[in-house]
């Protein structure tokens, strides 16, 4: 049942506004539980002139772009040791959480961590889960490992999941848990 | 800059419509890079005899249960060892899956198991992220486990994340993550 | 699709709420071909004070009493021959139009010339129609005719059809048709 | 004083948005006893992208062609006996009721029984009354019948009402009613 | 023709309702130039807790009384030499222009000044101008003056205009012009 | 807080629209005390085929012109003893009144008038001040006039306020007031 309406400064791409549709859509269903097909959700855009703030027009915010497509692609120019491609999608502050409490605050610290672990990684993503946090959107992915130990055995199948804080659409936050561990003990 | 308005059928109590604010919030933070304190959102509230779908009047959707405090109730459960209690917050088709892989379908297998590896568990949240899934809210919940090993020796610190997909207002599927191997590696 | 929102004064009963909600559902199938239920009415009610037109509160504009309801009063007096109570439901310029175009302005008129034709008669309905005319609502009401001609003889099964102008909750118009004379010169 | 206020998505023609706002200015009036020129409908169209239904984007639903010009088009055709373009505007169900109740379900059945009674008929119209039915729209037009009887007098201001019933802009169904037979009988 | 929708918290009284009604019924006349009786304004109220901005509930913010209200009891105290009560509806940074450019900061000075000019002064009002300046309401209030000079002879009928800028419901600004002098000269 | 929503028939150029913005931002802050930049205005507007008020669509009105443009562009023309261009600012029903009660119906008197007076005057503004009145907007100009006397000496710095009614986008009545006799009496 819900009706939500939108009211937008003209100016933003068809996706984004299909973007906002959907999360709109979404945010609903966390709080009201009817069939998602009964949620409407509608924009309505209005002119640059149409539009004033304590009487004054202003400038529409930019759009945000999607924090998904974000790490996704900083995780494919990680699988692919391209670090120069990786590095710009991270913020100047941006931290990284490993497992065991491992902490860096640049790729090439990280990398050469990892080198002791495994030789080569790949990610087989099961999904994705995007949320907003208090400075920007949050992302988790989870899936399953697979690659090659440091002593060339291979290795598949072991979970993942990790988590992303993005802000002004850089990543400022990587949190890593997995099972690398478990499977090196066992 | 963007107002949204919601409308709903009255009948909704006063937690779940600040609730249904802030989520609409969130989701406008996460397509439109606006400050925070100009994103209005505004509910209507409609009597039922004043809505009508199809030339019908409605019944308004419950509200879905605030779902990181079902997450909570139940963790606490489970921290208490108060396996009755935790049950009740769990779906019949419930389903875990922890670090190695390890699947459970119900709490006595996953208890047992877990003996084999700590004699007791607390968990410190840092922090809860809530977004919606395909078929109902998805809460991770991620902070610092500390407690007791088997020998008698304690922990602390260890990081951890867990996963949990809800469905009508029961947990349907945890996924647990941790570092416990990690540290017993080392 | 359509979402039609209607703002009102307050102070109209829950059924004429509904019955609105019913004649704009009506109204928007007459023009788009969406499915009924995804057609959404949803009256909005402010207070008096919150309602100006050129910079003057209003009065709520009465309801329009249900003109199904009126001609069914209507005729239920006629078949029980209470010309009285019948009277009540007609305006004082009433005409009415029968067969063969014989026309009468008022029921004394018309009871007369009925008995040349019948005894008694008795309507069954099949369906009421209901739209608005130039002046006020037109209600078509459809179904058989049975009674007993002057001669003593039964008939049933005799198609009708009325037509009735209403203004200011009162007839003002009744045309009649129906196969009796079909029937008698058979 | 209602304001009525239409959500649409883009893409219907300017003639359908005004018969959209003309039939809900008379749905209103259905209900509401106010001077007509205080009813204000205002239709307001979103962009495709800007509309979601379930978190989808929907396709507007078709516009219903006006059902007066589909009973006028029908009726002239039969009136000219050009029965190939008249059944353009029947449904494969169609049914049609005549005086005495003779019921027919093809055109050729109609016209043969038609012969017995007059040779040439013409329909001047007094008017037409639209509404909606459960499946769709009802067109009543009513006026005059003139034409020649089979013996090749003419007639002439002889009452007729019909009632039909359309689905999907075919005529489904077609009900008369008129004097013919009570000036036969005369 | 425009119709005029405003969004408010629950908590303003009926009377401050429809001054916002009428202010706004003004403004769009200064803009548009339609039949008065055309112009629409409805005024919606939520409840606290369906309004949000930034995601946090807000306060309304108070009404602003009624400026000519003020503008007129300060120049009823004045005229009845009760200055405590006229000092009532001034802020402290108030500030008094004279004809011939003579200024006051406060009360006792204009008065001083004013017996070197007359000894009794009445204001009749020929109207009230109400307008938004900068930092608060400005009222102009203009009419005719009449009392007795200091020689004991009266005076009547001459024009005056003042104009009040307010600031919080207080006077800060009173600027005053009139024909006395005109007067006197003659 | 309040959110304003103004409902136009397409085709009021953008700054029309910009200045309906303003003067219901305004129109708010004399009623509400609410920080101007939380206070909202957005202009919807519809196709002309989108708009019906009685079933009819409508014209939109024609704006207003800037009352404070044409009361600037008269009082140039005067200080340019340009009465040709000055005149077609006025209303034929024209009225002035002077300081001392002078009345005048056309500029010629009150310019062979004010000869009396002053040689040359010009004024140098302080500030508008703009409300609507019962039929058109008024604009008050207040000041300074400096210019010379009729006997060749010079003055400056003498306060003036003036009050114009306009309708139509004609000033119809202009009332003045300064204290040009407060110096001369000096």
């Amino acid at each position: 049942m819900p009706v939500v309406r939108v009211l937008l400064i003209e100016g933003y791409g068809a996706e984004v506004r299909r973007r906002l549709g959907r999360v709109l859509t979404d945010a609903v269903r966390l709080v009201i539980d009817a069939p998602k097909d009964v949620i409407i959700v509608a924009t309505e855009e209005v002119k640059p002139d149409n539009y004033m703030r304590g009487g004054l027009t202003k400038q529409p915010g930019a759009a945000v772009a999607d924090p998904v497509e974000i790490v996704r692609s900083f995780l494919s120019a990680m699988e692919n040791r391209d670090l120069a491609r990786a590095r710009h999608f991270l913020s100047d502050d941006m931290e990284m959480s490993f497992p065991g409490g491992v902490r860096f605050e640049n790729l090439n610290e990280m990398v050469a961590w990892s080198r002791t672990r495994y030789s080569t990684i790949t990610k087989t993503f099961e999904g994705f889960d995007v949320c907003m946090g208090e400075n920007g959107p949050v992302v988790f992915c989870r899936g399953f490992l697979s690659g090659g130990w440091v002593d060339g055995q291979a290795f598949s199948g072991i979970r993942f999941v990790d988590r992303f804080e993005l802000s002004h659409n850089l990543i400022c936050r990587q949190s890593v848990w997995n099972d690398l561990s478990e499977c090196l003990r066992g």
